[in-house]
């Protein structure tokens, strides 16, 4: 083992103490009411498409974000297609969204009958670079009376999707600008940054609509769970609408208007998500507490900085990530092999998402940020818990 | 009231008893292993993706069902969505189903970018009419080496989707029959009839693959949930794998093969899905002794006829469902309206879906079977616990 793993595998156990076996990378909690309300919602049997607990948890969602609606979804993929058919997405439109995300973000894309459009990212916050976006806007991109189109494509540009990468915000200012310049409509991935602020304003409420994912890796969970969040009444009661069957309320007559989905979040999940909304600003605490133990013993390591969140912005610190200052597929995997090893789990970034088989002929931007941190960032384990565990 | 309102719901009242104050449609029951099993799964934190109780519960499924392999999923919507895509269902394709179903079992269709195209129904099963379908693919169809097209719009005939309404079997051997002799896939739609068996197998394991629902108003419920059933290892796999971001195993790498869904079901309505499944028998037995009151007490009456099992069967009777002698929408309107009235809740059967805004324009068989049906049909409270409520 050279210095540096060394270095990386010393610097790890010092904040996590031993692995006892393992330390996966993200696990959830649950310390709070999770039981009661489970319990509650079984006793009441209503534990299916219609309860409390559903209503209750749109309410908490919307009041914690501040966004005006919240509609509970299956998961965040499922909010995210919902979202982007809500944005105006069409079939054979393409759909801005970084190279670097979440395979998730691309599939919702197609589930769209949609092409995703790969976008670069910032060394900053890991996402959407406004600049670069602009200026490849400037390049490829034909303003007509019908819209943004793709000089090259013919297809029309149908929206952007900024996600913020392991609850770091993107730049939302200088986002907002171009899309506003270019008149995309903006739909945020927010299914990592639930907690996570850009100048005081939760991730998520700053696009016409933004997703959220309760996945059982996520800060909080659900089991499996989503959200849409809107300020937009119309679109909120539409996304409601679309995503349980597009049926109108009747005592007993079947009457659908639309093609439709049954993504609704069942009421036994939403229980588990009150309880679990009611403990996130403490997760969120010990989440900082953790990330601050490892911003200061990477501080002094050479070879290898831990990213910290952007300017402006609060971050939830969802998965700690470090970055090696030398880009390097093989120093990345020699560490991960180290770390994993001994029991640490830990990940490097997603495959770029123009990389993958299905979405290899899609069209991308030039990507010499993204490139550089898919061989540099490398995720470490980051639950609430994890908080002072080496001491 | 007239007399039929006054029988109808004098009926009623001696199987169901006095509604203290509301008697629902179908309601679920957890008297056994729920909060158990529920409980075991918050306390091991693996609520989600991963756990014990997904895999239990699939193997649970293929061993009630007799399937080779059962996939759990979030939903019966999502598991008849990937069923066609498995079965071979393209964009523009059409694919048979009956006029007479749920609006989730066309939004599939719709799911895959395919048009559905609408079949009739027959009296003794209240599912597809084989001898109907076989006529009628024989005016309208062609067969040719590209597979079997509508001669009428030229799109490809992808696959015929049998429904057991209510629980009651399709006539399998017949729908198979006109299946293979016109090169039709056969996809399953078992939603509702889980516990129901044809000739003493089980509904959803006759077609290439078959589809169950867990809904709260299913014979079983996690919440929502569902499930795909194949004896074919290969589409086992590929349900496995489509319905997983396409994954492939790697102690860290995101290598995903193909456009995919977030459809897996959750851990957490896994665990609920067992504790419920290891209850089935009883709720079968018990809901079996209901419809046997409700058949007594509707033996005597004028102008209402209750649907019994078909021959060869053996319904799960989800839904008891009464028939009116003489198909009239005003009658049946007005005995929903005394017994929601009363505290029975009463339904009629789904509004036939070429009728549907968004299902008006696709093509249909003649339907005079389910235009009679749609008009006669009358769903009564169905829950196991009603059993012997009324003495
Ligand atoms: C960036 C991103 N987008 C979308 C999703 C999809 O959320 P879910 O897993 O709840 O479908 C996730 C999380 O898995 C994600 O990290
Ligand atoms: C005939 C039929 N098909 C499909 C479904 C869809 O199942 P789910 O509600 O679990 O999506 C249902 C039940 O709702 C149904 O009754």
């Amino acid at each position: 083992m050279d210095k540096i793993e060394q270095n990386f595998l010393h610097a790890l156990q010092t904040v996590l103490g031993q692995p006892n076996p393992f330390v996966p990378l993200h696990e959830p909690e649950f310390m709070g009411n999770e039981w009661e309300r489970v319990k509650d919602c079984l006793d009441s049997t209503f534990v299916s498409s219609i309860g409390k607990y559903v209503d209750h948890f749109e309410v908490m969602l919307a009041e914690y974000t501040g966004a005006k609606y919240a509609v509970a979804l299956v998961n965040g993929t499922a909010a995210l297609h919902i979202a982007l058919l809500l944005a105006g997405v069409k079939p054979g439109d393409e759909v801005l969204i970084p190279a670097l995300s979440f395979v998730a973000t691309a599939n919702a894309v197609s589930h769209c009958g949609a092409i995703p459009h790969f976008i670069d990212s910032e060394f900053e916050t890991l996402g959407i670079d406004p600049f670069a976006l602009n200026d490849y806007l400037n390049d490829f991109s034909l303003s007509s009376s019908e819209g943004l189109t793709n000089r090259f494509t013919g297809r029309r540009i149908a929206a952007v999707v900024p996600m913020h990468t392991y609850g770091h915000p993107v730049d939302m200012t200088s986002l907002l600008d171009v899309a506003n310049r270019y008149h995309l409509p903006v739909v945020e991935d927010a299914a990592e940054s639930l907690g996570s602020r850009y100048q005081g304003q939760h991730t998520g409420t700053f696009g016409r609509l933004g997703t959220l994912s309760f996945n059982g890796n996520k800060v909080i969970t659900t089991g499996g769970g989503g959200a849409i969040l809107t300020n937009d009444a119309e679109l909120a009661q539409q996304a409601k609408h679309l995503t349980t069957t597009a049926k109108h309320p009747h005592r007993w007559e079947f009457f659908h208007d639309a093609v439709a989905w049954n993504y609704r979040l069942p009421n036994l999940n939403a229980a588990l998500g009150c309880a679990q909304l009611e403990q996130l600003p403490d997760f969120l605490h010990r989440k900082r507490l953790l990330a601050q133990q490892y911003q200061e013993i990477y501080r002094e390591m050479e070879g290898i900085d831990f990213v910290v969140e952007p300017a402006n912005s609060q971050s939830n610190y969802w998965l700690n990530t470090l970055e090696l200052r030398q880009p390097s597929f093989e120093m990345r995997d020699r560490l991960l092999t180290a770390a994993n090893d001994a029991g640490y789990q830990c990940r490097p970034t997603w495959k770029l998402l123009h990389k993958l088989p299905m979405y290899a002929d899609c069209p991308h931007a030039p990507l010499p940020v993204a490139e550089q941190l898919e061989a540099s960032l490398i995720n470490v384990p980051s639950s609430a818990k994890l908080a002072g565990a080496g001491i």
